[in-house]
């Protein structure tokens, strides 16, 4: 278990996007939170003033530092003495290159969710601009960063699984397999939108995770691909399914499978690899775990935290062997619950009822007759008792 | 997606216990930052003065809210205007009653990890003083939160299970199959110590979880149990494995078994329900499904998020259905590299080399090049290209 | 792969029981013919005598040698010179006792299915006969005879599991959720009669398979126990549901449930063992697959025929690694599917159009196209050719 | 349970290869033998005289209908009154054309294993031959007659799936990674060697079984496919690794994965067919069960025998649900231990200790024990009872 060691003070972030109604951007700030070395102090959180201003208002952060713009934020937080150290950038896919441009011309470090941009082009003209000023620069494809997925890394890198010879990664979902959008669901509206999710449709969204995985965890380059991408669901017009041959550089060979219309798959992001010494297998909704096939020897099952970890897979884990990343989360629901009860009482309001799922003193001492009750059966030779 | 909203101020919080080194204060406080609903500003994190004052240091505790005493802290927070509104306790067993009884008697709300304390007398005298001072207290069974035995208890109220007829649940752990309380191993030392951890060993530990869940999700009462507990590593002063079998008050069977030398079990926590009308099946390791069994149907996943998941499994979701409770961690881990690396640039310090495995602008032109290949590639009729 | 040397001659063998409509005789039939050292020459498959003999022509039995009772069988298939060597007793279990003393009487060896008989009395009178005959008698507790069940025992022996600690046995079953018995439930009909079953309705069934799984294995002996059996479902004669604590005579612990009325469950026999050097686990709906953790190791899969499996583990395998037991039931499907072709074409009948199910010269052509097609294609640089 | 009905006699059948040290050959007999429809009569089970006279004995095949060629066979069986009603074909693949050719002039029909032979015009002059004679021709794909493949199969039929989107299909094994083919590793030898193997490795031995599968489920025809094949272990002679993008007639797209160097699996053939309305998935390794995820519905869970399984999926099933196919195997072991047993009793030989393992007397005596202990424990109030 570790809670980091903290530092002097908190860094200020700012944010764009993420207003209400938003998805990553919500996912970022819990992340900031997660380690307590962040603290959210301005925001450009819609490009919608009133939203952006009640947006931040829930956030706590002060109304003078709820801006209109990116281009705002960047011009005012740079002149103040308190301003943000670094920016998250957490918007649909084409304003990543402004507002990435405003922040790194303001001197503000930046952390961008993905995919960068729209095209090479922006892309490139953003790297300039990176080694030109000297700032970091982050961007979130947060599956490198499971504790697993770091020891897989590790593990090529430590030759255990010999050359690389194959990889195989997939990543399908089921949620577009129909026109979603045609409905209000915001998440479809942009990515099934060129203006705004770029040339790739399931390409940009998950294909560049699926492929910055591999590349992760392989450290191999591509040198050649062949691909056919394809919009399945009639009258969509960018793709939501990709398929793609890959050769890689040391010769090794790979298939690539991205789809956003495989019925019954939530986010089944899967990547194999496989060398002459052995193979691993990392599937993201069991991130906990890794397997690992040694060539000759017994599949092996690897858990985060447990036998044989290395120091790339020690860093970032938090909780213990066998309480699965989400443990945490299941713990904050308590301490969340509670807070309602707390904050009704407080205000003289009224708790969410659903706030009293949480066990309270009558548990307690319901637990203290259980396990009295349970010694006192044991201890008179495993009989039963009343309760 | 649900980041809840924000309420006027954030709850104060004071924690005793979890100081440097300890494992459960670190999870309380992550679950209280996750959704921002709380700030830490008092603690007596350790009976030792000067470990408290280092660990409120790294807390962002003010110096004059770091107490020597959870008396002291009591009586001082009590006292203040802005003084805490609740404590976390997070001692070992034996100091929960008289943290407890401390906060209660200075009008403080409680949040107490399990189990309540060390016997019924003591869980009764905290009961009646909740009572008198009309306080809210919160007992941390955080295995009652996850949404999906939120769900699956709903799921028994209305009636999908029919009547209950079996209940088995375990709960198996291998880390105590050893003298690990002879080695330097802290978490061991006050579990096997009669006079820390009271009556029970795995009994207290994790066997008052097993009792709890069961009896959240079956809101059935146990009328009488036979119980044979033993220490079964030689030596060991408190049982390290528990073996009931269960007779509930509407007739129903069941059986629990916690244990600490079960080798290989990391954290099984595993509840299985049956009724006349069908079954359900949860395990702690895989906390994100629930099988739903039903007479004469097909077994069926249950998602966290997914179809057909009604209110109750609803609350406490945070992100959507296939990203695992655990994608939040992940995500955490970026912005705690990044930070690594921002806080060595604004100190001019040096960052740690391991936080440079976060992607950067180079992943981001890497990606954008290849959704431009592999548009290439299929626009010239899925042909190979080179990258 | 394993097809055993054959003897010099087929054994004989008869049956009692297993006319038309029954489910273990085929199974003997099939498990005596898949080695091909047994030829079924003689039976009495039923009381009513029609049926006894309609069941004997289509399992071509001479009619001679179909008997309307086996007492008659005993007698006279004792006095050919071609008579049975041995006879399989496969009836209901209150015929068990009599069928058994009848062929021992007579100089033949006996098969039976579990359990036994009715009561000790019975089990221990037919002891005394095995024991003053001479004669060979197997028990049909079928689930010790998997590879991998026999490959755990072995590992037991061969103390990779340290000394044992922990026994925990399980086989819950869903199909006598309901009333079945009051259905035309064959199966059922007998399980629930206190006259034909015994005293024991789950415990009989499937509870004496999941004791003697357990003994087989660890090879321990039960000093005592204390058992919870009822009839869960209502106005049910015998026992539905059971649970036993263990104690064995090395000081182990253990606990036993078998259950007809968990709903969800198929047939759910699962055996876990813990030494203090490592646990073991195996499922029988999963009957390759023996999970082996090590104390301080990581968690390995042993496969059936695959990495590291001794000799008592490789015993009874006739497929490789991957091709599950099953494989060969598929197989059987082609060639029964086939047969039905042939014999409609030699008997001038019409094939069963499901028959037509199996592959043949089309799909042996489409195959070989498939094959250059792809060789052409991979030829060419890896370009797209038609099919 | 179905042990389906037999025809007035059994059919005739001859075997080419399979003699000792032969895998497939024992395959085909013991699939032959399960349903009890097939006597094998007759054999050129080698092509070196003296072992395929032993192999002849060995399977109580007459010496006088046990021959030298497979062109000898086909010429006296066909001449005889009592002669092979069909053929069985289970040599390498160069002798699959010449001796399906022999056995069809003859006037024989043929059951052959894989792919067909070694060429598409070879396969196109026995499609020829197979019309012009009128004869009966099954060729062994037996992946499509596993219960559950024959359901999928008519799940898609039904319109279950919708129009059909895409197919993903993959058969990784890992038994080829390093140069098994220089070892004396007679399965590998001729797999390796492209005089017997003909122009496919992997393709012909695995990806031909991957295609026929998904053609057999799918109805659909392949338009267009673009393949990389490869000899990924340096100095091999055929590919073994085959990667393939394919287009199906009606839009859908699919990918094909065959490999014989993924080391860690063992045969792990696997396909997941998408539709507009739903999607399946089937791995061989666990046969037994059949993923079904509706659009909009919860994952179910489909297993053999199971609710909801219609005709296609009930043809062909011999044992009840929750008894994987593999119960067979585990019963036969049974019974043929017991055979040795026997043999050596016959024979005044001794028995093999390892049969043995078979419970007898002694382990239903304590089954009937255990069986009263239990009902003496319960009855008593469920106290302890010793054993």
């Amino acid at each position: 278990m570790t809670e980091t060691k903290n530092p002097a003070r908190r860094i200020r972030l700012g944010m764009v996007g993420g207003g209400q109604g938003a998805f990553i951007g919500a996912v970022h700030r819990i992340a900031a939170r997660l380690d307590d070395r962040y603290e959210l102090v301005a925001g450009a959180l819609s490009s919608k003033p009133d939203i952006a201003r009640a947006s931040a208002a829930e956030l706590f952060i002060a109304p003078d530092r709820s801006y209109d713009s990116f281009a705002d934020m960047a011009k005012q937080e740079a002149a103040r003495e308190d301003g943000i150290d670094a920016c998250a950038i957490v918007t649909p896919n084409h304003l990543h290159f402004p507002a990435a441009m405003a922040m790194l011309d303001a001197g503000i470090h930046v952390i961008c969710d993905k995919p960068l941009c729209l095209n090479v082009e922006e892309a490139e003209l953003l790297a300039a601009k990176v080694r030109e000023t000297g700032l970091l620069f982050a961007l979130t494809h947060n599956y490198t960063a499971y504790p697993m997925v770091r020891e897989a890394r590790q593990m090529v890198r430590d030759g255990k699984l010999g050359d690389i010879r194959l990889v195989q990664v997939e990543y399908p979902q089921g949620w577009m397999a129909t026109r979603v959008e045609d409905t209000d669901n915001k998440q479809a509206h942009w990515r099934a939108d060129p203006a705004k999710a770029g040339m790739g449709g399931a390409l940009g969204d998950i294909g560049t995770h699926a492929h910055n995985l591999a590349d992760f965890v392989t450290g191999l380059e591509i040198s050649e691909l062949c691909a056919d991408i394809d919009a399945i669901v009639p009258g969509r017009k960018l793709d939501d399914n990709v398929q793609i041959l890959l050769r890689y550089d040391n010769g090794a060979r790979g298939m690539l499978w991205a789809s956003q219309v495989a019925i019954g798959h939530e986010n089944g992001l899967r990547l194999r690899v496989y060398g002459d010494k052995g193979g691993i297998e990392w599937a993201q909704e069991h991130p906990n775990h890794l397997h690992f096939r040694p060539l000759d020897g017994r599949p092996e099952l690897m858990t985060r935290g447990g036998a044989g970890i290395g120091s790339a897979g020690l860093r970032g884990v938090r909780v213990p062997p066998g309480h699965p990343e989400g443990y945490l989360e299941g713990f904050a629901n308590l301490y969340t619950d509670f807070a309602d009860q707390l904050i009704a009482r407080i205000t003289n309001g009224k708790a969410d009822p659903a706030s009293m799922l949480i066990p309270g003193i009558n548990e307690g001492v319901k637990g203290m007759k259980f396990v009295e009750a349970v010694v006192r059966s044991s201890q008179r030779g495993a009989v039963w008792v009343s309760f």
